[in-house]
Formats: C-alpha cells, structure tokens, sequence
C-alpha cells in the first residue's frame, strides 16, 4: 500500500475517542490560540483590502467571518480567517518543520461549520486530523522543502483543509484520494512574500483550496492516485530530499499536536527571549521604564543579525528590533500587540530604552536565549541568562496564558464575548453544534 | 534592473501597435484554436463535477462561460473556461517548453470581457502580454522545472492570467508587480495529475488564481518585490537551474507566439506523425478501411514505449494507442473527437486494423516522424516515410485548418455561431466591444 493509501486509509477509520485525552486538550489549545489570532487581525488592512478586491466576486453570504461582520461564501470566508489568523505572524508554529498548522485547517473548518451544521466533537476530530496531516507531510519534507523556498505554511497547508473538509464530507477512500490529489496539485506559496501581506495570504489560499478540493472530490472530479509518493508527486517535485515513511510511521499513536507551541509575543521569534528575560527582570526587581540606565544585550549572533534595528518608526519594524525587545520587556513589562503599533515604538519612554540598550552577538548564547544586564539609575544592577523562552516545548504556555493572549486580541469583540468564546474552545467536544463557537466570535 | 521591474515596464509601456503584425496574426490564430477547444470541453463530465461542486458557491451570475448556458462570478468562469479548454488535451504547446500558454490567459480574460467592456484590441493586447510573459518563465526556468515534475501549464501559467488582467486594471508598476508576485505565490500543478481531470483543472485555477493576483493587486494588497529573481523566488524556489536572462532578452522584439504550435489531432501528440501519415496514405491511393490487409509501422522507441496500447475500450485509451492511431487514419482518413470516442474504438472496421496492424521501434525515426508500410488486399503496397508532423513549427496548421479544427469541436453551439465567433477571433482587432466574441460562444 502507498503512503496516500495508507494516510487515506487512517482519516477514514479515525474516531476521536481513540485520540488521545491530552492531543484532544492540545487541540482545544490550539483552537484558543488560533481563534484568538483570527480576531487580532480580522481589522487589519490586508483584511480591508482582501475584501475590497474579492469581496464582489463572493457567492452567496452564508458564512460568518472571524471578528467581521460581513459573511461570504464559506471558500471566500475561509481565505479571510486564514489571512487574519496569520497576518500578525502570531499563530502557533511547529518546531520541527516551521509550519504552521492550524491555520489553514482551522479556517476552513469555521467556514465549514457557520453553513453546516456538524457536532463539536466532529470539528475537533476533522481539526485534529486536519492538523496531523500537515505536519506529517511537512515532517516527511523538512528541511529541503523549506529550505528551498517553500512557505510550507501555504504549500502544504492545503492538505490539512483537504483533509478536515473531507472528512465532514465523510468521503469514502477514493473520494479521500482525490482530494488530497487536488490538495497536491494546488499546493503553493513562496518565502519571497515575507515581510509582505503575502505571507499571511498563504495560510488563507491554502484553508480556501483544500476546501475547494475536499469539495471537487466529493463529485468524483479524480486527481492522480499516488500524489504524495508517486516520482512526479508532491514530495518528489517540491522537496528535494524526502522520507516518506514519516507520513505514516506511528500514525494514530503518536500525534504531532503534542509538540506544538503558541507564540507568548507577536513578533519575531528570535527576539522573544530577550522580551520574556527583560519582562521577568521587571517582576522581579520591581523598577519602571525611566530608572534604566543601560541595557546590554548578548544574542546569538543569528539575532543580531536579523534585528539589529534601532532607527524605527514604525510597529512592523518594532517586530524585529531587538532594542525594541528589551524597552517593552523593562519599559512596560508585557509584549502584546499594544507594544507593537507605531505608537509604541515612538513612546518616548520606550524609545529612550531603545536608543540606549546596547546588543552583541555571543556564539555561546543559544537563539532560544540571551543574557541580560541591565544598569538601574539608583545604582542596582539587575540580569539574568535565560535558556529556554517562554512558549517553546519545555516551557509551553499554560491554559492561562493562552487565554490572555486570546483577550488581548479580541478587541473587535465584547470582553463578555471572548469569555465565551474560550469557553466554547475549551468545551468543543460537548458541544451539539460546533458554530456556538464562532458566534461569539463576531462583532456586534 | 531586477528582471521582474524590466518585465513590469515593458507591460506598462507596451502598446499594441508596435507588436508586429504577423504576431498579432499568430495571437488570432492561437484566439480560434483556444475559443475552438474550450467549446469542445465545455460538454465534458469534468466540467459538469466543477459546477455540483462549487457552482454553490460561486458569486454573482454575471459571467458566460464558453460552451455553457449557465453563467457565474468571473473568477469561477475563468476556472471553468480553462478548464474546458485543456481538458482534451487539445490546446496550443510551446515547443521550447511543453507548455499550453493560451488556455489560462485567454480563459481569464473571456471572462473579465463578459462583465467589463473593453476593446478587441485592448482584449489581444493582454492576451499577447500574458502569453508572452507565460513563455518567457517557461523558457527561463526549462527543462528543469518541467523535469522536477511540474505541469508548468498550472506553475507558470497563472503569471500570464495575473499580467493580462492587471494590463486591463491599469495597474502601475509597484501594482503590476504585487500582481505578479501573488501569482508567483499561487503557482501550482504536478504532473502526477496527468490522466485524470486534475490536468484540465491546471490552467483552470491558474486563470482564476492570475485573476485573483491581479484584483489583490489593484487593491494595495503587497507581494515581495523580486517574485521571480530572488533567492526565495520562484525561479530559485520552483527551478533547480534557470536562467534569468531569458525572462527579458529582446523584450518587445522577438515574440513567443511566433514559436507556437497547434495541433491537428485531439490525442497524444507522439501519434500525431502516424495518423498524419495514414491520412496522406489513404488521400493519395484511394483505398477504403476494408481494404487494409497489413500495417506496419516503425517509430522511435519512446512512441512505441508510450503508445503500445492494442486491447483498449475507450476513447481516452485510444487517444494513446500508437495503433488506433494508424486505423483512424487509414479507415476514415481523419482525426477528430469523433475518432476518439468509445465507439470510434470499438467500431469493428477500425478495431479490424488496430488488432492487424504493428509496430517496431526503430532509433533512426525521430519522434516527430513515422515510417509506415500498407498493403492492401488488391495487392498494392504503399508506405511514407514522414518527417515532420502536421502541427510542428516547419508544418504549421494553416488557418483554414484552423477554422476546420473550431468547427470540429463547435458542437454546443450552432454552426452560424460557430462562424460568427471564427469572424469575431480574426477581427478581434477591430471590435469595439471584445464581448462579440463571447455572444457567439453561449448556446442557445
């Protein structure tokens, strides 16, 4: 039997209750997470402009949109919560290949079931085997396939909405096959679009085309049948050096949501140790923005290199400067997305940190670390070597923390309607109908 | 310069007038065989599962598509439109690289000219661009991204969409080139799909997603700014060695349509040379199928490896059997659709000459020709030896062929359509409204 086949095989038997209780909890928390991410940008001008262009070619509006009040057919809705969700570059992402999963498959789905009326315990199994997929076809191509260029959140993406759609759509091997054919045959989107609203388009158009071949599959429309495996099939043309045993090796027993991790900031992600150091600092030596008298910064030089900016203006490029790292962590003791708008990076209380601080590449700091001194204007000096930042594998964000990262995005909503939200998040698997989540994700 | 800013100015700068006039002559011809084939596609099953399955969705009615009585959002008619007219298989090749450039621009922009009024001139002028600028990455990135796998007709062929409708949106340069590089970043299609309907689906979702790049564009929504040329490219990304040179080398001097071909049969092009032979055989002697009493053919040994296909039922098989090849032409001496249909195939006359006739590998015959030996039951024996095929450059179809290739496929439609839209392709240059194009084209 081919790796197709065998993942095929897989999806169709699949029930939820074989999953186990903590991939289904790792699920939920991915769930929070990339809800919470869809309302942070559901008002971001990519949004705006996505909707100006697409918006009077949409179908019938039917289908909600997360953190809008505008509905769309759902393969139009799906590309915006696929946009919204990653266009702060704030979603989940998995360590071993970079991808980041939840993205596309969930964008589809809460496309889906705003039209559909399904069972929260099916949209949880469709999202939890929507997400595998992905990340084992993204296992089975790293690193070559990213490291030729690939955005692998878009090009293999795809297959993860394919998959989950599929699935709702009960369809049968064949079907199945097709599907993930058509997934294939559609996969795209390439790293030259970083630093652009292209990026945050991938996860969209992929959320959007897994959908469409989920449904072209279910009318019998036939793709290729080995299209992951096959030599002129996704692996082989778009990667070059792949294992495909990693499509199937333990498939039901171990599952890759276990090692997924939540970004505690967003931005880039290599600057996040100085911010969680720089904000543990503050707690713990109890000082404000104007008593910091100097910084000094050591990074893996990789670090510097990518951040070493100091002259900005704006909060884009507050995402990368490691000197506007270190100002909110000692300035204000948080990094959410209030830290991260221009008006943040001009605060003249933060700026002045900025200016100050002081960055050198150490090659014995891990890009999970930093070492921190700072100097307190009443003489004190304070630091600490941090090795391993908040929200990687050993040191995941807890339930807590991911649920205030989720209100600190959900400004296009009530705060009442937040609590609901992660209420139904975290109690998908009770519900009778999935779309009591994605009610209280639209704004009044 | 980077090579996707001199591709952006000469588009902007382009002006019909000064593109010679026999490659204005030769985009007509490519206008009538793309408009002929999307007619003899539109009746087809893939197109009836693309409508169940996402007619749904699609948006407003306002839309035709070639061949159909329903009508739908322009961005669903251009996938419907390219798909129509790649899915026999009998659409326009570039013989430098394999690909199919008319089906996704032209596909595009019959359905932006049936819901926005533009020009006939203005309608060739982007289509000339878009193909150009198809062949030109087609070129740059050959053979090897047609190696590693990619039906470069999908990866490639959205740029020609992109660039043929953001020409008709005005974009300006930092516009034209976001619409680019989202195309770049939607490129798709492996040729793990050849065989099923996934193919004809390639220049289908090109179109529409070319299209998508372009309305984006027009918005503000950005792209990275070196799409094709950088590092992260899609050249680097998709190509294992390209050369950039080719994307600009006598930009608006020499033309690739001046290099493209048609071909005369609805079937795997390595048969072209045997039917084409038969023909000339029969027109020459006079004989009927009856009195064939043996065939043998040499061919090279690639044709023979593909095509050795004798116990067949249906037409699609018969499209690659090197065999029906031999007894469509020598039993009714022509290879239309008719001839490819399962009863062509199983038709008793024609199956009597399959089942007798051979075929020997023989290195010294190139692909592009055939050796054929007849003797006929009176006792007569004759034979050719062809060298270049009917369709290749040295043996272009002439128009009337052309004209007799549309009327072939023109069944959805009345044959006073038919000639009405033939009259519509070869004048588009003088139609103040590219729509007279399209009228003919929906059946009645």
């Amino acid at each position: 039997m081919g790796q197709t086949a065998a993942l095929v095989e897989y999806i169709l038997g699949s029930r939820l209750e074989a999953i186990p209780a903590e991939v289904r909890h790792e699920g939920k928390r991915a769930l929070v997470n990339i809800v919470g991410c869809a309302l942070g940008g559901a008002d971001h001008p990519a949004m705006g402009m996505a909707i100006a262009a697409l918006g009077p070619y949409a179908g019938q509006p039917t289908s909600a949109v997360i953190g809008r009040r505008e509905r769309f057919d759902p393969l139009f809705a799906s590309l915006l919560n696929g946009l919204s969700s990653h266009v702060h570059d704030y979603d989940d992402t998995l360590p071993k290949n970079y991808i980041h999963a939840s993205s596309p498959v969930a964008s589809a789905l809460l496309a889906y079931a705003s039209v559909n009326k399904l069972s929260g315990p099916d949209f949880l199994h469709a999202f939890i085997l929507g997400f595998e997929v992905i990340s084992r076809i993204g296992n089975a191509t790293y690193p070559a396939h990213y490291d030729a260029g690939w955005h692998s959140t878009g090009s293999i993406g795809v297959f993860g909405a394919a998959v989950a759609i599929g699935k709702l759509l009960d369809l049968d091997a064949e079907r199945m096959t097709y599907a993930i054919g058509l997934a294939a045959t559609q996969g795209a989107g390439i790293r030259e679009m970083f630093g652009s609203m292209g990026k945050g388009f991938h996860p969209g158009s992929s959320a959007q085309r897994g959908y469409v071949a989920a449904l072209l599959a279910e009318k019998g429309f036939t793709s290729g049948r080995f299209p992951l495996e096959s030599p002129r099939g996704f692996a082989a043309v778009t990667s070059a050096k792949y294992d495909l045993d990693k499509l199937t090796v333990d498939l039901g027993r171990r599952f890759e949501l276990s090692d997924n991790t939540y970004k505690p900031f967003p931005c880039g992600i290599v600057v996040h140790p100085t911010i969680d150091a720089c904000i543990q600092l503050r707690e713990k030596h109890g000082f404000a923005a104007d008593d910091v008298e100097a910084v000094e910064l050591r990074v893996a030089p990789l670090v510097k290199d990518l951040c070493n900016k100091k002259e900005i203006s704006t909060g884009l490029e507050g995402k990368f400067s490691i000197y506007h790292a270190a100002a909110i962590g000692l300035g204000r003791g948080r990094g959410g997305h209030a830290e991260f708008t221009d008006e943040a990076v001009n605060n003249p209380a933060l700026k002045r940190i900025r200016l100050l601080a002081e960055a050198n590449g150490d090659p014995s700091v891990s890009e999970d670390g930093v070492i921190v001194k700072v100097r307190l204007k009443d003489g004190r000096e304070v630091g600490m070597h941090l090795t391993e930042s908040l929200g990687n594998l050993k040191r995941p964000l807890s339930d807590a923390q991911l649920e205030a990262k989720f209100r600190d995005q959900s400004g296009v909503v009530t705060p009442a309607q937040a609590d609901a939200a992660i209420a139904a998040c975290w109690t998908i698997d009770e519900l009778d109908d999935a779309a009591r989540l994605i009610a209280p994700c639209i704004p009044a």
